[in-house]
């Protein structure tokens, strides 16, 4: 991202970048994720956010609900809806922490 | 998020903050945005994302489609989609952006 980006653009950043960390490292194709190499990530990227709020049960069935495509890797928009599917039962939680750690 | 929590966490609740800075600032309901406050955290949170990358048209088409629910408003579950689907035509290009910037 250029110099003088927002938050919100260098959050979006992060999550890219992130996508690419575990596509490359742990998985077949470039732009794929493995089903075990999204777990992984959340084991290593999402440990708080799924742990202190309970979250962890969710997220466990997302997983297992997973329509992988056919080869059984997860593209960037399956892995945006699954980031999304696990942090949107949890927003508002996410909200009040935010808004007690800021005040 | 408590203290400690990876990158990734924070990059997640920097998004959800965002969601209810557009939904409580802009909006009628505490927990939705309506289409015109998404519209303007666009251009005032995305604003390089959309210019650098000529993603505009696109971001744009996607908020025409745009089936708000029937109060006319996004909830969160939309405005993740909605990031999301922004993001995804430009994923590998922030990939390289970010690649170019840390080299």
């Amino acid at each position: 991202m250029a110099d003088g980006c927002t938050e919100q653009e260098k959050a979006v950043a992060v999550l890219v970048e992130n996508f690419y960390k575990y596509a490359s490292k742990y998985s077949l194709g470039k732009n794929k994720i493995s089903k075990s190499s999204f777990q992984k990530m959340l084991q290593q990227e999402l440990n708080h956010m799924l742990t202190d709020t309970g979250n962890r049960k969710a997220a466990d069935k997302l997983i297992r609900d997973l329509d992988t495509s056919h080869d059984g890797c997860i593209s960037f928009d399956k892995y945006w809806t699954l980031i999304g599917g696990i942090t949107s039962p949890i927003a508002s939680l996410i909200h009040e922490q935010e808004q007690q750690s800021s005040s």
